[in-house]
């Protein structure tokens, strides 16, 4: 390992103190000029590369944004992040990213490390900021760090909206998805996936029953089988939907993950989708463009939604005002796991 | 905002030196009972919390990991993400992550910030490391990052193996996928994907060369259509594949987003899959499992690679003998998008 200069060597050598060389290295006020020269021929000479630590303990600025994602392996967080991470360049921020798994205890720990990194700014992707029935204690947890940390919260809230948030109009969406079943002719109508206690499946689950009541369509709560946001979940509720005597036409799934998994079950029971039932899942991950058959979904703008994240967090960073929640609309892409009732 | 407490407000609290109260916080070196005492007081009383860059500027350690990923939109990445941050959870260490895009110039500037940001130590996911033919001048960049920030690189190298590395044996997998087609009955097999100056396509090519001339089989170089790694490189290339008078009947992709690009081509051209042709994909990503018609491929062990990559570099942090390069198995894995040719 080759040794690499630090500040302290570098005023021993000039016989100043660490402070100057601070001063002179980020010229945050006047150093006699022979002395300002000879440390700048000495950070030349050794080449010396500031230590951004160093430097951000006297600028308090760390050029981290800390980012905590619930799960890496879902292609709408890493769209939204690749978003972000577009717009942090432009500031020359870096992500501290990590991934809570969805688990609260997780998150803890890495609200602490964010804390200790002392990070410019925190956005926050997910977990129990989704929670339905908000958990007073995490709410407060989080709100807590956020009066030292400029936050942002996407697509998720605390007790009272008390942070600022970047959200899709998921209610808006599923009501476009619905729609556009019932568009087609559907009057039977299931709802698939997506954890009973996160809002983004009540939210949904709404918006779903709100449009069926609207169209005069009965709402069955047989059909409505929710579970988790994976694959696997989309594959299981699919199986029990299967084994019901009377099924319905169409289903609306929670994300694009269980639309997979149902379309993936439905057809290993030799349906063909969608002349046999149609299939609409919501995010638009890119891969529900080259599924077979490709799937109808309600795009959740993931790009623009982590760019915008990033804008807002931008403003608060600098003290600017913004608005306390900013809403990113969202779009029905129909594709071929849907179409008219034969 | 909250004023926090720095190392700074407690040392002019106490009337002492920075110096005395890192002491006491680090346990680094005696300290006066009395003056240990009224420290310990002062940070009880204001929930001082030691600032992480403070303490690790004076144990010169950050506890980040910083990491270069290629395209974190590939769950080949994800998945080897998620295996690594299991293991660093055992150590306390976080991610610094970076997503390079495969951009050689960003790849330069993440590596000034890791360095920068003091990381402890660096894996290096693909990018530069990946080349067939390596760069002098990007090698000697990185050689000289690691050689002051332990590095691991894994499914890459540089000019004369220089560096630490754990990868997958690809060129052990394309034969075995190969065979596995041969001995199915296939005779005319092609090849799709990849970028010819990126060092997995030439091996993988290499290897699927060698297991067809072994097998006294004809490599037909209008088979060979390499381009990106892309699923729309898969949907383009395959295209091409079916524009060809003779057309083979299996084909070889050099990854699975390929094989689904692949796939979708064949089945809107009204090809069934497996029977009027059948496609391999590398990697096993999760979605291998759920597509329609099932992947066969060739696992990289996703998760144990990225486990095995943080054993290694915690090794090299706590600067203990490590192998210089790690091989981890490959396993073939036979599902529905390969057959008995008819």
């Amino acid at each position: 390992m080759m040794k690499q200069m630090t500040i302290y060597d570098i005023a021993k050598l000039a016989n100043v103190s660490v402070a100057t060389v601070s001063r002179v290295i980020n010229s945050t006020a006047p150093v006699k000029d022979s002395t300002r020269k000879k440390i700048e021929a000495l950070i030349q000479q050794y080449q010396f590369q500031p230590n951004a630590m160093a430097r951000s303990l006297l600028k308090k600025e760390t050029g981290i944004i800390g980012i905590i994602v619930p799960d890496l392996t879902n292609p709408f967080y890493t769209e939204v992040l690749a978003g972000a991470e577009q717009e942090a360049l432009t500031t020359g921020h870096t992500f501290l990213l990590t991934n809570s798994v969805g688990d609260y205890q997780k998150e803890s720990q890495y609200l602490s490390i964010m804390r200790e990194k002392r990070v410019d700014g925190m956005i926050f992707l997910g977990g129990r900021i989704n929670l339905k029935i908000g958990d007073e204690e995490l709410d407060q947890e989080l709100i807590q760090h956020a009066s030292t940390i400029p936050t942002v919260l996407v697509n998720g809230t605390v007790k009272g909206n008390a942070l600022t948030r970047v959200a899709t109009d998921e209610y808006t969406g599923t009501c476009m998805a619905v729609q556009h079943l019932i568009e087609c002719g559907h009057k039977q109508i299931g709802f698939l996936g997506g954890e009973m206690h996160m809002s983004t499946t009540s939210t949904k689950l709404r918006a779903f029953k709100k449009t069926m009541r609207e169209a005069g369509l009965e709402v069955r709560e047989e059909w409505i089988l929710t579970d988790s946001f994976s694959i696997y979940s989309g594959r299981k509720q699919m199986e029990k939907l299967l084994q019901l005597a009377d099924k319905p036409t169409a289903v609306m799934c929670v994300n694009d993950f269980v639309a997979i998994g149902a379309i993936k079950t439905a057809v290993d029971h030799e349906l063909t989708i969608p002349d046999d039932m149609s299939i609409i899942g919501f995010d638009d991950i890119p891969l529900s463009h080259h599924f077979i058959p490709e799937i109808t979904t309600v795009s959740q703008e993931a790009n623009e939604l982590g760019r915008t994240a990033i804008q807002v967090l931008q403003k608060l960073m600098n003290q600017e005002k913004v608005k306390k929640h900013t809403v990113i609309e969202p779009k029905l892409i129909v594709r071929k796991s849907s179409a008219r009732l034969n």
